[in-house]
């Protein structure tokens, strides 16, 4: 039976803590004396009411907790958390429509950074900065998930995700857990603090830095300018968003220990020299493609170019250039980005490059098998034979992401007014990046579409954001049985 | 070492064997007294020449041949065949350029249909003959890959291509393959008679009968139309044709276990069961769309629809109705069937109906695996237990579809006005279809590309017709290591 109690147990006391950061906002507000004041009094009283209450009501429960309950806990947040998250949208009528609201809400804790607005700048300071913040709270929430909740759950294998960890052994991880886990949301915290300074050493107000700060790290791509960071026009604030985009998209694990002394073990780290390797590839041929079609000079090129596939492959989204207006082929080649993603570990989205990494292995090795059918050849990752289990897992998400890219495109194309629009729709909310294509490019947003539209999507980047299986596995049948 | 002496062996044979057809297009010509026949004499004299100079050198080799010779042959059979089943096309003038002449070979053997001709009433019937027997051959080169080459190869786990067949055991391929391939290409003839006769039953000429005949069996989509089958305006026609479309999808060894009186197999067999169901639900569903949104009475819409799904899934190609005029929603169903193709056994190409089954089935047990790990699931196919290495060997395969899809993409865009276009050029040549979106839809054609991509595409096909691993293995350095 799945145990109700702890589940509005953990709930309650989660959504106390989003009650904090709306009245962090509420502060905001208050500091710029705008109409948003009461919107954000509101939402935070109803939400830690609820989430006091259900806190209160289910007191005293055991605290150990099944998979079961782990895996509706881990959907049930982002749903719940959009759910309140979005009242200060609709209180303070920054956003008029429930779809909207939500969809922008759950487009923010997913950090996947689709819009629906058309009017950024006219908005309050409260509520463009609590839009960040619901980044920023998902990209944390997105590094504990990979750390604690996925590896107990059996997704994806937590050896290849926290291997270089300086954290929990499989066999004791929740003693160590918490102390990981603050050390990484320090490190997160202090990223987020060090890229707000250095922009604002680059001349962007205060105010703008924190909330890109805030929205990089979560590789969520939320601006507080319609035209994003193109807005700025400094080569200076590009390449430091870029550094932080890709720090953003390293592996966690991987820059704590760097930065607490074990600096070669990142060098070593398959996972970051494919994923530094396909940057430096993509960059190469996208900024030589602009290069040769258009009449910018090199610097330029290969910037336009190295940012928008850092920004697109850690799932960012962030805009300084415009690719819908590059020649087809390069504009597939960001197309085939979308379905890398960042690295496990990391907060960006996305098939995830570990992933990539071992799908390309498992094929090229299968050349090797059927050259060689008597010889067991397993599949070797950082100087460590991969299970099996976790090879034929991987493989079965790479299905999954296919399928439902499919399945989705065909429903999406409902709603489209060309197919490719469809599948860009759908490729860039599953793998939580933000921009698509053709109607919703990165100078478009998504505040055409139909509502029935905005709410699948919506859904789409919940199953993308939760790695699929955490959400799939509860339309499972013998999920519920006893 | 690989012994370049049996392959000589027998691709001269094999080349005399093309020789023989090439000879046979000559009657057809001489029959109808048109400007071809020299053309078919030269090319059927240069062929028998080189084949028979070419076996005569290397007589008295050894017969058992290695793996590796194996996989070489296969994949120069193709190349070679269209190499020489080119020359009439270009002796008679009927294509004037080398890489037109090639395209349309290679398009014929692998049965794809994709053709550059804009002419194709113009041009001489020994012509039009030797283009519908080049996917004939090829259908039935497919055939006995299928039954004897790729399962000594290991590819794809034989059990489930020729599960219920009435011909070799494992273990003892060698002996009765020539006795089931002849079986099943007696088979194959039979059917292409029976389909030929229907046609003409419905009124049909003759001529177009035949080469009709010889196109759907071989799921290649060649027509003797340039409007294709929507030149015979007749719903008798249409429906013959896909009902022949229908059983050259299907397992051969089904439809003979079927003949010779095991009726009830095929019905439990699980590809066929889901290859039926497929085709029903999308029928139903683009038919249900067409009557919807068009003026069409239920019969037509439907009638429309079941073509066009046969055709694609099945691989032919064959166009009553231009799906581009269709909303965007059921361009995608179409678009998603090319990713399915044929059962394995018959002459169709793509993925397969079985490894999309099995990759299906991989998946939701993945979902159970999660919720009971410490339980053994294995899959079931065909009430039978499905060997881990087989089932590594689908995903491997699924994973190279997906990545040859995505990066010739790339490629193909460089040379494509849109996005959509190159990703639909790609999956139709790849899968074996024939038509495809945008610039090359069922009413358009290749003729307008540029001669590289052609080139490309031409390789493509060779790709996914052999399989994939057939041809990547050559690329492979292990495989050349001694």
């Amino acid at each position: 039976m799945i145990r109700k109690k702890i589940i509005f147990n953990i709930l309650g006391k989660l959504l106390v803590g989003e009650s904090v950061f709306l009245f962090l906002s509420l502060l905001v507000s208050l500091f710029y004396k705008e109409s948003d004041t009461q919107a954000f009094l509101y939402s935070g009283l109803i939400t830690f009411a609820v989430g006091g209450g259900s806190y209160l009501t289910s007191k005293g429960v055991k605290k150990e907790m099944g998979k079961r309950e782990g895996y509706i806990i881990v959907s049930l947040v982002w749903i719940v958390f959009s759910i309140f998250g979005c009242l200060p949208f609709l209180f303070s009528g920054s956003i008029s429509s429930v779809t909207d609201a939500f969809f922008e809400t759950m487009s923010g804790f997913t950090t996947t950074g689709s819009s629906i607005l058309n009017n950024i700048e006219e908005l309050p300071h409260g509520i463009l900065f609590w839009r960040s913040l619901t980044q920023w709270l998902g990209g944390m929430g997105i590094i504990v998930m990979f750390l604690a909740i996925l590896p107990t759950l059996g997704i994806g294998g937590r050896e290849l995700f926290i291997a270089e960890v300086p954290g929990p052994a499989p066999d004791k991880l929740t003693p160590r857990i918490k102390e990981t886990a603050r050390n990484l949301w320090g490190l997160y915290a202090s990223f987020t603090l060090a890229e707000c300074l250095l922009l604002m050493l680059g001349g962007m107000p205060f105010f703008d830095a924190i909330n890109h700060s805030l929205t990089t790290m979560a590789t969520g791509g939320y601006s507080t300018k319609q035209a994003s960071i193109g807005y700025f026009d400094s080569i200076y604030l590009q390449y430091v968003i870029i550094a932080f985009m890709f720090i953003a998209g390293t592996n966690f694990t991987l820059s704590y220990g760097m930065l607490t002394g074990r600096m070669s073990k990142i060098f070593k780290d398959e996972e970051f020299r494919f994923y530094s390797f396909v940057i430096v590839l993509f960059t190469i041929v996208i900024g030589g493609g602009i290069y040769l079609t258009s009449s910018m000079g090199v610097e330029q090129a290969f910037r336009d170019a190295l940012f928008t596939v850092v920004s697109i492959i850690t799932t960012t989204g962030y805009a300084t250039a415009d690719y819908l207006l590059w020649m087809p082929f390069l504009g597939m080649l960001i197309f085939v980005l979308m379905f890398v993603g960042g690295s496990a570990g990391s907060t960006g989205g996305g098939v995830k490059v570990v992933r990539v990494l071992l799908l390309f292995k498992n094929s090229f090795y299968e050349l090797k098998r059927l050259i060689h059918p008597n010889a067991v050849i397993p599949i070797r990752y950082n100087q460590r034979v991969v299970d099996q289990r976790t090879v034929t897992n991987i493989l079965a998400f790479f299905v999954f992401y296919i399928i439902i890219f499919l399945a989705s495109t065909v429903l999406m194309s409902f709603w489209s007014s060309d197919i490719f629009s469809a599948l860009s729709a759908v490729a860039t909310t599953l793998g939580n990046i933000g921009p698509g294509f053709s109607e919703i490019g990165p100078m478009e947003n998504f505040s055409k579409m139909p509502d029935l539209a905005k709410w699948f999507l919506s859904f789409l980047m919940l199953l993308g954001r939760l790695e699929l299986f955490t959400v799939l596995i509860l339309f499972s049948p013998s999920f519920w049985r006893d």
